[in-house]
């Protein structure tokens, strides 16, 4: 699995995101309600919301996306308050993860990655991607699933899995 | 990211869902409950409760390890109710996880992954580890999270993610 796989792997799932946003919208439609209230929800009053969860999983596609690849990272402000505009935080997010290829991640294993959260230190680019960037990534996913599937949004796993590459013979 | 460090990172993942696991011990202490209260709590009344994400959780990394490795897979059957026999999952699961080496992995990304459930087709190795294992592995590990969060035991994302080998200089 490599940087550049890792960074496929959090566009599908940013994009299987998107599309588990589609079935709360055809829920609220359902039980007309605004299906912005959603964007508020949270699982505990000291948690991230659904805004913030789907934020923080687009930060953490794109910072990985730039500090492995040595690439700025593009300024996304955590502006987004509606459906609509996190589906357009999340295409930007995207789209900035579709301009880098396998080569841009040559030797993004050894480089140094020093977020400032890190407060001077670093991590070696293996280390922030199996540490920091994996299981973040995955953890604000699962908690915006989390958030909508406790809201009574009809969601199954393979929603957030998607289609898989299988083979047959 | 190797498979090893996948599988490596699983075992670590498990062992802060432990800690996790401790907290809502001290929780249930506090408020004077039963921490096996929690074991059959759910977000969603049609969704897993805490016992099944954490017994799935251990699934995904047992087989992804003996998938990845070709070795077979110890059976675990799922009985657990208590807190107590989730913790002997766990330490069952990565005590299988701690019997897998590096080499143990050589040519895994190429094996044929074909597990029952999949009916007949199959995955490359690398597909199955990065569009099955990973993704499914820390989603369930994070709803296990989520689901002692909502119910007020104090964890942090930290908790979740634990130590990171960062260095100075």
């Amino acid at each position: 699995m490599t940087p550049h796989d890792a960074i496929q792997s959090f566009a599908k799932t940013l994009e299987n995101l998107e599309k588990c946003m589609d079935k709360a919208g055809e829920h609220a439609k359902e039980r007309a309600f605004d299906v912005d209230v959603l964007a508020q929800a949270r699982l505990a009053p000291d948690q991230f919301s659904f805004v913030q969860q789907v934020q923080s999983a687009c930060d953490q596609a794109k910072y990985a996306a730039a500090y492995l690849s040595g690439k700025p990272a593009p300024s996304h402000p955590d502006t987004e308050q509606t459906f609509a505009e996190l589906r357009e935080r999340i295409r930007k997010c995207t789209g900035f993860l579709a301009t880098l290829q396998e080569k841009d991640f040559a030797g993004a294993e050894e480089r140094k990655v020093a977020p400032p959260w890190l407060g001077g230190r670093w991590l070696s680019g293996h280390d922030y991607l199996v540490q920091v960037a994996v299981p973040n990534f995955f953890f604000h996913v699962t908690m915006a699933y989390a958030i909508l599937r406790h809201n009574g949004v009809k969601l199954g796993k393979m929603d957030y899995i998607g289609a898989l590459s299988t083979r047959e013979g």
